[in-house]
């Protein structure tokens, strides 16, 4: 392969830091709330569906997520759910919006690295506000020469946000842990892209690896991105 | 006065459709649910003082306004809020994130007059998905060359807004209902602004109006916008 690539788009949860880890932290503190409500199988069944359900309305992240908890502890209650079940998720709500941003092993060197040879464009679902803040509290801010906070990754966007910053997603690479989300829709649009997959992926993120694809690759940590990278060019 | 202006940047909430109106009737929805647990002054201050201490953390957005009116109901009932309360008040954030969005008189053909000569830009707070959602069923978003949704409005805002999508601050008008976060900032940044009063303004959003500014203007309607640009170029 031979190719120009001026531009490498990246994927913020669980990509660049924690974060399915500390939902299933909420979950299983959820579960722990409603215990005695109904088994934990289907505490968790009825969460993931109003948050399905929710998805159109609230998107992505904590807020809604908070919503979503407090409206299956509702219903598993019968309509009737305790006070203190209530103020125990918003509690867990606001400590989640308060977590420290905790970088993945290697992500840092890794963008700082490359950052001296492309332009690195953060592409995130999530609240906006939220997003910002953990970019600004990992630090890693400077690296980034845009950030874009989507609601929806399609392959639409992909296309525009690599003509908006940077040479159109055919000499783009994205790097994320979603195979739905950054890897089957960047190659859609044309650009190269790297599957890091993290150990832990939210049942809605899940989907198959394309096959035959020379634009993509299944990289076991985003420290192999930038040799990966250096092939292709 | 005589100038280039190649961008015209437009608030959105109260600015181009109705929403404090809509703010304003879920607070007395919530007030009437409070009945009886406090005064309806000290309903509305405590939820004032809620959102404002949110701020931070959940930024602009029916979401983030769903959970503090929780919160604040917990607060009113010493932490033990009736469920009947916790479902209306999840269903008053639905209905809101929901509500069919109504153009303000005079908005759309001013955008349709506007867009034959300008570049228009949305620059707005809030949910990220809420605001693409309310453009969407505007039936306005063709008209707008961009979309910016931003979590803080400040000069530094419009100097990079007006920079990426237009030709600069100088060259650029900014139209908006809150003196804090539409008129103040852009003048700062060096952009022409326009002041629509919107009959019902949050608390938040209010300020003092700029004296001696030749660069600003107060206009009883978004419809006398483009006379006023005229006459500046």
């Amino acid at each position: 392969m031979s190719t120009t690539i001026t531009t490498v788009g990246l994927d913020a949860d669980d990509t660049l830091w924690h974060n399915e880890t500390l939902f299933r932290l909420t979950h299983d503190r959820f579960s722990a709330l409603l215990a005695g409500r109904a088994d934990p199988e289907v505490i968790e069944q009825r969460l993931a569906e109003v948050e399905k359900r929710n998805l159109r309305l609230y998107g992505y992240g904590v807020k809604g997520f908070t919503l979503s908890m407090i409206e299956t502890a509702m219903e598993l209650c019968d309509g009737e759910a305790p006070s203190s079940v209530i103020r125990e998720i918003l509690a867990a709500g606001r400590e989640m919006l308060n977590e420290p941003v905790e970088p993945l092993p290697g992500v840092e060197r890794c963008l700082a690295e490359l950052s001296e040879r492309y332009r690195l464009v953060l592409i995130t679902k999530g609240d906006l506000l939220h997003q910002e803040q953990k970019l600004a509290a990992s630090g890693m801010g400077d690296l980034f020469a845009a950030v874009e906070i989507v609601s929806e990754k399609d392959a639409g966007t992909y296309a525009r946000v690599f003509a908006r910053h940077g040479t159109g997603a055919a000499q783009a690479v994205m790097c994320g842990n979603s195979m739905r989300s950054d890897i089957l829709p960047a190659l859609e649009a044309g650009a190269y892209a790297a599957h890091v997959p993290y150990p832990l992926t939210w049942a809605h993120e899940l989907a198959d690896a394309p096959s035959g694809e020379d634009r993509f690759i299944e990289l076991a940590s985003i420290e192999d991105l930038p040799a990966w990278i250096s092939k292709i060019v």
